[in-house]
C-alpha cells in the first residue's frame, strides 16, 4: 500500500516543482531538473544524513523516470491544472505523509534514536520542497504558510507512539494518513497556521 | 571547556538564525528549523563532506531540543535582544571560534591533509550561517562584511601551527580563542574588512 | 589527456565562480571560496550522492590551491577578461565535458546503474555553477538559457553508447568532446536553447 501512495507522491511533488520551474521560465531540462529534485531530494538529503548509503533512488531508476515524465508532462498539462486544484492538494497532503513516515522507517531501520528518527521524517516530508524553492530563489514556503511542515511532525508523533504502544501497523498507518490528511485540508480550508514571527531588522544584527 | 563554550555557541547561532527567520515573517516550525540548521548546519556539512558517520548531532539528541528551544526562546525575547548587543557579538565571536577548532579535530582524527583539516575548521565555522542565509533568500553575509570567515581561517592556521609546534593543548586552545577574539571584535568595532571584488557584468558572461 | 583538460577546467570554473562573487560585491575570501565551490562543488556533491569516500579533492589539496588562487587571480585580471571571451566560452564548455565524463567514469567504477551514471555525469557538470548561482541568490543560469546542462545530458549518453559498443576509449573520448564543443559553441552561436516552460501563478499553488 505505501509503495503506491508513495509513487503518487513523487508524481505529485514532481507536478509541483514543474510549476515552480515554469515561474522561473526555466527550460525543458531545468523542468525536469526540478522536478526530480522536488520529488527525490528530500529523501536523498535524509540518506545523505543518515549515511544510509545507497541512496535510495539510486537503486530505483524507474523512480528517474517517473519525476522527470512527470515533470515533463506538466508542462504539456499545465493550463488545465487548475481544474484539478483540489485532486492536486489531495495528492500533495497524501505525499507529505508518505514521505514523513517512510523517513521515520528508514532511521528506525538504521536504530537511530527517537529525536532522529523524527527529523528524518520531517527531513523526507518537507525538504524536497525546500529545493525546489532555493533553486527557483524564493524563501521556502513550507516555513511560511498553512499548517504543512508541523504536519509532518504531528504525523511523526503520532506514527511513533502507536507503534511505541505495540498498535498493529496497518492500523498505525490508517491513522496516521487519517489524521495527516484531515489537519492538512483543514489547514487549507480555514487558513490555520502557526504563530508567525515577524522582526525588524536593528542594527546590531544587520 | 570546549564543550561548555560549545554550547554556548550552538544557542548563539540557533539564536541569531532565529532572528534571520523572523525577517522572513517564518512560522514557529521555521524559526525552530533555521534555528536548528544554523547552529548544526555547519557541523554537518564537515561530517557529510568528511564521511564522518554517523554524523555528531544525531548521537546527541540534546543539541537538537537545545538548539530549538533557543530558537523559540527568541521569538519571546527578540524585542529586548538589542540591549544584549555585545554581549551576543562576543558569543557569535566566540561560536566561531570553537566551531573551527572542533572541525579541525575532527578532520585531523580522520587524518586528512592540512588544507583539508582546514577547510574542515572553516567549514564548521561558517556553513551554518551560509545556509540560514540560503534559507532566508539573501547573499551569504559572511563573504561579505567584516573579516568573519578569515578570522575562522587564521584562528584554523594558528591552531594547528601551534599543534605542530608542539605547544600544550590548553595554551594553544587559550591563543587560539584570543587571539580570534581580539581580530573578530577589533572588526566589529573598526570595521576592518578584505578588498572587496566588484565586478559590473559583462555581455560575454551575463 | 583527460587529466589535464580537468585541471583547466577547474580552473575555468573557477574564474566563472570569481565573477559571479565580483557581482555581488564578495570580499577576498567569498571570491576564493565561491571559486572553490563553482569549481569542486560538482564533483562534491556527486562523491557525496554516491557514497564515494573520501571526497575526491580531499586526497588533491593542488585542486584547493588551483582553484583558490585561480579566483584571486580574477580580482587583478577581471578589468581585461573580456578580451578573452571566446577563449573562456571554449574553456568552459570542456570543463563541462571533461566533468560530465569523469563524473559517468566515477559511477561507472562503483556499479551504478546507467541511469544513475548519466545522473552522476550531469550532476559532476553542472552542480558547481548551481551553487555558485544559488550562493550569489540568483536562479540558475544552467537551467535558463543556452543549451548547457543538455549538452552534459547528450555527452553522457554518447560517451556510454560509444563504451557500450566497445570503441576504443580514446576515440569515444575524442567524439564525446567533438560533439560536445560543437554543440554547446552552436549553442552560443545561434542561441540554440530548450523550450521555455512559463507558467503563470494561479491561486492553487501560490
Amino acid at each position: 500500500m505505501l509503495l503506491y501512495v508513495y509513487l503518487i507522491a513523487i508524481t505529485a511533488e514532481a507536478m509541483s516543482g514543474a510549476l515552480a520551474a515554469g515561474r522561473r521560465n526555466m527550460d525543458m531540462f531545468g523542468v525536469a531538473f526540478i522536478a526530480f529534485i522536488t520529488a527525490l531530494g528530500g529523501g536523498t538529503v535524509r540518506d545523505m544524513l543518515l549515511g544510509n548509503y545507497p541512496v535510495t533512488w539510486t537503486q530505483h531508476p524507474m523512480y528517474i523516470y517517473l519525476t522527470i515524465s512527470a515533470g515533463l508532462l506538466t508542462m504539456l498539462i499545465a493550463r488545465f491544472m487548475h481544474r484539478l486544484h483540489s485532486l492536486f492538494l489531495i495528492l500533495d497532503a497524501m505525499g507529505l505523509i508518505a514521505f514523513t513516515v517512510i523517513g521515520c522507517n528508514v532511521a528506525l531501520r538504521l536504530d537511530y534514536e527517537t529525536p532522529v528518527v523524527i527529523m528524518a521524517g520531517i527531513t523526507t516530508g518537507i525538504f524536497g520542497g525546500i529545493l525546489r524553492d532555493l533553486l527557483c530563489n524564493r524563501t521556502p514556503m513550507v516555513l511560511r504558510k498553512e499548517l504543512y511542515a508541523s504536519v509532518s511532525l504531528l504525523v511523526a508523533l503520532l506514527y511513533l507512539s502507536l507503534l511505541e504502544l505495540g498498535v498493529n501497523h496497518d492500523v498505525t498507518l490508517l491513522a496516521s494518513f487519517s489524521f495527516g490528511l484531515a489537519l492538512r485540508l483543514s489547514a487549507i480550508r480555514w487558513s490555520l497556521s502557526l504563530p508567525v514571527f515577524s522582526y525588524e531588522p536593528g542594527r546590531w544584527n544587520d
